[in-house]
């Protein structure tokens, strides 16, 4: 009896927190260790539904860059990146979009609606929600690597004022019908703008930014927008956490009010962003 | 870290709790210890906040016996009992209205609210929510000592379809417009029964019926209506306990789906109630 | 049949009233004689319950002075004013506010139904109405009295979409939860602006503004806000009509588009204000 | 003042009639003297529009004989009658339809909403509202007089949603495309009917069914369905009653709850049938 | 089965057109040869019926000139027109009205209906639509010759969010009561601005504006609005033209996207316009 | 101009139809040589982007063998069919749901976004669409070979009642999370049933239910549900027919009003069925 009052007490401290998020957008761009750990996996899926039933209302945003490679690989095709990005021909496309909505997409659905969770799979294609155009690589051809040009929310607005949990494939078609492989932190940025969202979440494998790599306890727990250019300049921010910083920077400019770089390695990541005063990970925020 | 992983379990946990509750609504009768003493109390309206953030409806139903006695004292009003029930002349309402309805009710939605809830009080006079009728106690006249006619649950519609967490104190009007004090138990049943609600909870001072009331060993956890009948003749249902189980039985016959009568002098009992397996108390249910 | 033919004029003539306060809404500050007298009591009640009828939302917002008194000196409570403001310590307001809201607001909510009415009563701690501060009185305590901060009127509005009519008691909660009796005036002057009112009502025991108190043809049928300091100045506005007039000031600055004050010891006085051309009393305009 | 206030004491008077016919519909048959006669017309005008200010929903089916006539004559068209029915070839059907829908409609259309009221005229073909269909006369052809076959009540359904009064001209349409002049007592029952309409009033120049036409003091203030057969068979309802009468039968048969023939030669007559306890004129009831 | 295959891919072309159609609201001013020629008048029945179902807000204004005269002609009534304009006294006015209202206006509601639309006729007085004025015209009094002066479209809104289609007779009322005929053009182009179309057609008994009248291969198929001065000046717009492109001018400065003068005399000639890319006819546009 | 006028007209000869099927749903069961042929396949995605604009609502489901066993051949997976159904193992469901949803749903929905439709892919698992279980095939494992058990249709009313198209691809779960293929007439009839659906379409590649399968003329426009087994019986309905007409009939057991066969190698072959008396193919109806 001890033990299950000490539970009820866990809930009643959420409380403070639950009423505060009660009705927010939060958008939660998933992948890393998070995506591909069983254990995690299931945690982060109980964490969307719980965030679901608790009144607010999560968008899932997910990449898939290993299972691509592996499924090229098992096909023959040969896998080849510039600068990070994958070369990306018609095929590798095709394999991509089958890989990231056959497969990746329909297992994290399947996984959410396991915890209780009334999730639906979207790409970029469904309701016209994601205008790509090809992304623009000065001296290089990386074929059907897009970047975000426009967002038509409405399918998400439509399925979130219902019961449903949005789970979003990164890929979109231009207006000729071609279609693209965007970057996944992209997407999930330009989402939180065209949705209004109220939180913009990266799950990543690393604990966040942090002045010397090496150190967690130069784990920067905020930054400021105009100590991004500084922060670059200094070598801090480097490497594949530039990115995701500028696609945070663009989500704050276009109106999101927060967004965070958090541990996807940690147990419950999601919850431990929402649901505690600190925090974890780096937030960054405008100022 | 750790230490909060491990909480962000617990709410993990209470996600199939949470789920199979959601748009669910719970009568609750608050009485009793949770009601005098504050820590209980503090307990209570946060478990019933919570309930609210988690997508239930509670309404709450309350008594206040203890507080009507301390201020006739205080006014130089003579108490009187017969069988349990307070004689209640006309002087004797007016105090009981004023302190159910302007110090017990306010006191209760003014705890709520501080804990982030947004409770509106009422009373069975507002939008002709409760019609009494005088007791009928043959060979005793017990005064204005009501039992519920009537029940006009729009306002409480209202209000559940909204934000707002109702709370109602006992007091009804007869249709000649006399002020009755009623039995909070009986209120609470036939409110659950007009809101085709799916849960009543009694909160008491005792663990539940038991078989012998000097082992809590003997808690029956489930009785089923065609027992309580026998129950009764046997000696386990007596006194106070008696009217609570009627109480529930009518609710069941009623179409309540559930019935609880619980402890309230437990840390959180209704959160217990609810989000565990076993639940606590005994549960009265059809069959 | 001459006589009911007559009659049915009556109600033809009403029409244009009818017609132009058809979905306005109309705060009613209720109290003085109209308040202690049973014939004009059962009067105003009515009057309310008809504009509800046809069309209008009338709030009402009752005071209460008399009867706290009473109730104190029957609990042996000294009783103190400073410029005609109630020294209230904890236990006064804790009287103050059964009274208000376990006895008189409930007595006009079954007024109200018992003519037909759904009203349903409220305190400004229900829904979080009423937020409240001490008032800052200069060199003297007055205790647990009040002034307005902040109106959260959500709770009148969902119950004035629907058929019920709110009645507030003057009672709100400060941010650490302390309870405060407000000067009803002023209560009914904050919550016009909050709903956004076509009119203030005040109910008082005079004829309204007169330039000699003396002398019944010296009433001002209109007075514009421009010419207030100029009144306050030549002593035309005295004692307690000064706050009134103020309140009613506070109240066209704040949006509402006319006040009124009226004597509340004249027969029908509400129906006579809103459905005769010249209305009764003293209409204060914004000019 | 006095004066005033006795008016407003007849408006009291009026709510509990206001109450009891709060969101009701009524279908009311305006013809006869009420139509023609300036002072009449203008009365029951007034009468319906504050039916609809206070809360029923008055739809208005209107005649037109007399009219029709004079402008038959004025263009030098034969005029002929058949047991009371007018023969009408096809010039006579246009001319009949120019009356009803764009003279006698439009009039009582420009008078309710000079009264402040907002009506909408229909004819039985907008929005589909009446299929006709030829009135079998065996022995004689009346030619385009009809009889109601069905009626689609959406267009009035849409209409009493929002603050519009309908007013129907009684032509309508069979499924060929010709245009039927129908009799509007019957089209008021077949409309009563089709909106389960809670009144149905027809407005005649006599007292109501009285067993001595002569002595208005023999007029029955009830009839029963059960009577009417053996009331026509002892000669009591006669001539142009008994269509009367039937179409009350009809309506009642159809779920309508009440049915009234008055006397539209009194002022405010349906003011009176419905704001009076013993109504004028003879209720039809079920029984 | 080649045939209707061919059909099918008819529909299939139109596809475009109901696509960027879809919601948009069009009033058209019916007249001319599409009102007087049988097989012309069912082809825009029939266009106007697909609109609806297609998802367009078709909203009909129609005119009447021929009819009026005729009517008049029979009834022994002298036509006298000053500048285009009829003379219209009391005496005209209420055959206008007939003839407007109960005649033209319901040929078009039954035609409409027979083809599967639901139509509703209405006049300026209906639901209060139109408000008219006396058209000043120094020097000659054209008796109840009006021009609008306010449009109040709710009955139109109403009407619009169903299936209703609805049909207007160019009759308005000013504010004493008085009935007035007014140009359908002008009410057109005042009701496209009131209900904030996107597109206003006129239909004509000529191909358009043309530089020189006697040749179609001189139609303007576009023409700008700060060309038309100069068009007028060098008589390109003479005669009745002028007042037609004038109206356009109105609807367009009003914020209507488009204006159309197309020839009513070409079968479908509403389809087309809207269903081509060339269209047909003139369009007049902002620029 | 004629030419144009031409198609007008047949834009109106279709009005009947679009008339009668104006907000009814319409289960299509997409495949065959519709799916495989570009042509063919551009012609059925404008058919069913017309139908929404017009105001049906189509609901799409795809099956996909070919393109199922062509993934396999190119990831080495050896093909193996035990009557007709292929014997799908855990690797083969993969493929298989990376070909269905992955590839040819999203490859639908794109098509027919740029002809103008907004469309959604959803598998079985997005919303908890289709719950699958293992079909009993007596004798022999297919693996993942399914039969649909339950359809939770909200996911598919929620887009319906705006603007969006659902592309429905076979896959479902069952209640242990395993992923299974089902056959996509199946999927088709059981949510025709579950939506209410006025129509199912199967779209095959014969012309219809034939009695001479050589013979185009012996072709069965209509066949009734009584019928079926003495067709069976006797040769008729034989091999991958058999299926489909079983299909249709649950369907029409379970209330879906009509049921096609229609062959989906004509062009245009859905709007030739709906907008077109005598329809295309067979009809099978209750009977």
């Amino acid at each position: 009896m001890e033990k299950i009052i000490a539970k009820a007490k866990v809930l009643i401290e959420a409380l403070p927190y639950i009423r505060s998020f009660w009705g927010k957008t939060v958008v939660i761009k998933y992948g890393g260790a998070a995506m591909t750990d069983d254990k995690l996996k299931l945690e982060v899926m109980q964490d969307i539904v719980l965030m679901k039933y608790v009144g607010m209302k999560p968008v899932v945003v997910h990449g898939g860059g290993p299972e691509i490679t592996r499924a090229m690989q098992q096909m023959g095709k040969k896998v080849e990146f510039v600068d990070g990005r994958r070369v990306t021909d018609r095929e590798t496309m095709e394999i991509t979009e089958m890989v990231l909505v056959g497969k990746l997409n329909q297992e994290i659905v399947a996984t959410l609606n396991r915890q209780g969770g009334c999730a639906v799979g979207l790409s970029g294609k469904d309701g016209g929600l994601l205008t790509a155009r090809k992304l623009d690589t000065p001296g290089v051809d990386l074929g059907f690597v897009g970047e975000i040009f426009e967002v038509h929310p409405e399918v998400i607005n439509t399925l979130d004022r219902e019961k449903f949990i949005p789970v979003i494939a990164p890929v979109g078609v231009d207006l000729e019908g071609n279609t693209y492989n965007n970057n996944a932190d992209d997407v999930a940025a330009a989402m939180a703008v065209a949705l209004g969202a109220d939180k913009l979440v990266l799950m990543t494998d690393v604990p966040g930014i942090m002045i010397n790599p090496e150190d967690p306890a130069t784990l920067l727990s905020t930054l400021k927008i105009r100590d991004i250019a500084d922060m670059i300049n200094r070598g801090v921010i480097t490497g594949g956490m530039q990115p995701k910083v500028q696609a945070c920077e663009r989500a704050l400019n276009g109106g999101v009010k927060k967004t965070h770089i958090i541990d996807g390695r940690i147990s419950h990541a999601l919850l431990l962003e929402i649901y505690t005063d600190q925090g974890i990970g780096t937030e960054i925020v405008v100022g």
